[in-house]
């Protein structure tokens, strides 16, 4: 059968139930997730201690508990979505009924009994701001949280490095193969191919650190306690580096780290293509066709990062790129339009 | 970040292009369902040589090369979708303009310039009929077969064993594990993943022979030169079994498979879990809860599908089942809606 349907059915419908544990298993699976919030909150104790919490799009509470179990007096466990009644269970299963209060609501329009000490929250999203829950988080801050309160993470930081996929080569190699396998020549449908796979939608997945071609520049970097709605509507920088080695270039890879402080060095929590895996992975932005890159091509640029215009959640990037002496090139990319 | 939309994110937002070439390749890739299309047409060749062949939703026309290249004299190539433009590409690189005619258009409404000696398609969807292309096929055959004319695959079957499904238990298994883990107790998640894992929407997944828990019934037989449209409505059977040993039933997995006559013995496509896995897979459908089963125990029932009412192209499945000295059931499943 020759219809797009079937992959859609099978990546596609989930049903909200389905959906919501598939989505919290996921996010509570993915250790590095969850051991840097609980290490990160664990190790803020000092300033957790008696304090009241707010948690930010709280899930299923798990952060909420780790916060009692750091100290905290009073938790405030903000979330809008039906699973506040799965926390509402976790929270009496684990006797903090007294600590933690489940508020079912959006964070913009609910009303808390009093002003709170720290604001912790799982808010990013793929490339860090897709369908983030950030603008929310800064909304809290500055109707909820008491001067000089801390929020955890206290910033995040966006990086950008020039990338190989031999994913993508496969794929692309694939239709020349088909002749081999069935005696059909199918190469012609590489260019279609290569249109789709290198397009402009932004692709999450993950790459190693193998794939990676410079030394990554951090182009963005976001202050919590501080940035304004207006600075998260755009977060832009420029970029330069220079190849290791040959290789064939396949496009840009975006990803982020949100920080914990406390402690003596601060904690990360990193979803770089250096590290172990995380559910976030990486994204990656194709170029129109793989590039040759030898050592030291330079490569250079400017990302300008936007929410869409017809979804507030969605995300558009746009890449003005120059690879050794190519002429310089702009593409404008989507994730979720 | 607390959202379902993550996921969503992740498996859903497939735009046309990228959509159609990784459908493409993904049933490309199949060899299962290639090779035996390739094979189930070359072992016709007797039929096919110096004939006329329809194949419905043409796709990438490697169906109709095959045909070609089994000495059909002409093949029309029907497909609505804009990938036909790909198909146009192919047949010109393999040189056969001559025979392939690529026709952009649905099967229903399409005009040919005479009547055809055989019919190829590859028409199903998951579970043999979610998002199927059956109706299409017989229209065409009402149509525009020759009487006496061949159908490529001639016959369809389905079939339905109770099966154990480990992946479940280790999901629903997680939850009790979290404490271990974080230091947080989430059993209670227990009973709110099983109400979604084991729910009523039918499951698409690969299981295993260990997995099939007695031995499987054929339930519906469609003879594609003599089926009607009102036949194909409603599939429904019967079936009754007896469990081999000792297991956690969890539901009851469904699969096809078609039949290319010619040669000996027919050549079968089958998507069972006892064979090489196929990119339809198998189709769970979960009890409410884990059923213990023992050696002999027996399980019976009737099993009806139905499109859905809202979309056509969409599945349900009512199923009546007792397992051992248990009352009669009944669940209802849905697929797509």
């Amino acid at each position: 059968m020759s219809l797009p349907r079937k992959r859609k059915r099978q990546e596609c419908e989930y049903f909200d139930c389905y959906s919501d544990v598939n989505v919290h298993e996921e996010m509570i699976a993915d250790e590095v997730r969850t051991n840097a919030y609980r290490l990160g909150i664990l190790r803020n104790a000092n300033a957790l201690r008696g304090k009241v919490v707010l948690d930010v799009g709280a899930g299923t509470a798990i952060l909420s508990v780790f916060c009692v179990q750091a100290g905290a007096r009073r938790v405030y466990a903000v979330e809008a979505s039906t699973i506040c009644r799965q926390a509402r269970e976790v929270v009496k299963l684990n006797r903090m009924e007294e600590q933690i209060t489940v508020i079912e609501g959006v964070m913009e329009s609910v009303e808390l009994p009093e002003k709170v000490d720290v604001i912790v929250s799982e808010w990013m999203g793929y490339a860090l701001m897709y369908e983030s829950m950030l603008n929310s988080v800064l909304a809290a801050r500055d109707r909820w949280l008491k001067p000089g309160g801390l929020i955890l993470p206290a910033c995040a930081e966006l990086f950008i490095v020039p990338v190989s996929d031999p994913a993508t080569d496969w794929r692309l190699d694939f239709w020349s193969q088909v002749k081999k396998q069935y005696g059909v020549d199918m190469s012609c449908m590489t260019t279609f191919a290569r249109k789709c796979i290198m397009g402009e939608e932004m692709a999450v997945q993950p790459l190693c650190a193998e794939d990676v071609l410079a030394h990554p520049t951090r182009f963005a970097r976001l202050d919590l306690s501080r940035a304004t709605l207006d600075d998260i509507r755009t977060l832009s920088g420029g970029f330069s580096c220079y190849c290791f080695g040959s290789a064939r270039m396949h496009g840009f890879c975006i990803w982020f780290s949100v920080t914990f402080p406390g402690g003596e060095k601060p904690l990360v929590l990193s979803t770089s293509p250096f590290l172990e895996e995380t559910h976030w992975k990486q994204t990656v932005l194709y170029l129109d066709e793989p590039v040759p890159v030898v050592q030291d091509t330079g490569i250079s640029g400017d990302i300008t990062m936007t929410p869409s215009e017809h979804n507030q959640r969605h995300l558009r990037v746009r890449l003005d790129y120059r690879i050794g002496t190519q002429e310089k090139k702009t593409k404008n990319y989507r994730m979720g339009d």
